[in-house]
């Protein structure tokens, strides 16, 4: 028999390890970047995402309903980056300077992705909803670009994409082997 | 330079492998069980997770605000499991009976979690939110149970905690070996 002990229910890491994104938005001269892994699809049609973010972020403070913002899907190679694009905040510096962050164009939207990126989700703002110390944010999703290189039919091709994911603070994995469930 | 290609906007496949949770409700006589992968923790303070339903599925039907719910963290000895909870519809089939799953009761609510999941959140639904075809059921954690074994200071052990993530259809992972951004 296994045994169980209860957590303090704040303790969120039990959802982790989970994907972590770059969110790209607009500031006054350039753009904001963000990181973030409090995201999950929640519709097909329409296509939508949700994004928590901290009330009080800087990003939260640059949105809302009608803005644009990208989603960038990253790699280990991006670990540093998006360490960083986690723990700065964007009133003190500019991250994407100081992170040497290139912009690649969107097909929808103004606000680009991240060059070297594996891909990037193209939305805009539709819905904001209060949940605790955090806003959710509902983006639609207008376009989605991926490297060509790393993109199945269904999915990323997961022995060449190695899809980024935050476990705690430093501390960040990516998928291991692949199992098949016999139908 | 990398080539990027466009893909369908509701291809929410870019933004797994994510983590897969086995989700209980209440039924009539007993329980339901799905699967589901659009899950996130969005709020610590309260804490709050947010799970992407189908308006149409049967755990959205059998649910309403102040539901008791439960969120099973699994492993990849459960990945069977999962696939059958999230193919098979709880209207035409007992899934509880079906797949052999066992109570092990909950501290806070009545609605158990399932003997040898990694762990269990118990948790009251506070607010749905409409997103597309799917309801966001935002749901307030009241107690956290995690196996003992697999649990450390901030969070899974994955040396021993094979997390299960959804990659598409019958595909599973878990996550790989650790990397650690320098300070």
């Amino acid at each position: 028999m296994e045994e169980y002990i209860s957590i303090d229910p704040s303790d969120y890491h039990v959802f982790h390890p989970r994907p972590v994104y770059l969110i790209v938005v607009k500031k006054n001269k350039g753009y904001n970047v963000m990181a973030a892994s409090w995201v999950s699809p929640v519709s097909e049609e329409p296509p939508l995402a949700a994004i928590a973010l901290e009330k009080s972020s800087y990003t939260r403070q640059l949105i809302d309903v009608g803005s644009e913002v990208t989603i960038n899907i990253v790699g280990e190679e991006h670990a540093e980056i998006v360490y960083k694009a986690g723990t700065l905040s964007g009133r003190k510096v500019d991250k994407w300077k100081l992170l040497n962050l290139e912009p690649i164009a969107s097909r929808k939207i103004s606000v680009p992705g991240i060059k070297n990126a594996y891909g990037f989700v193209e939305g805009i703002v539709k819905n904001i909803v209060e949940a605790g110390e955090c806003d959710l944010v509902i983006v639609e999703i207008l376009n989605i670009n991926v490297r060509k290189d790393l993109y199945e039919k269904y999915g990323w091709d997961l022995r060449k994409a190695r899809i980024l994911m935050h476990v705690r603070g430093r501390v960040f994995s990516t998928p291991g082997k692949l199992l098949f469930v016999k139908k």
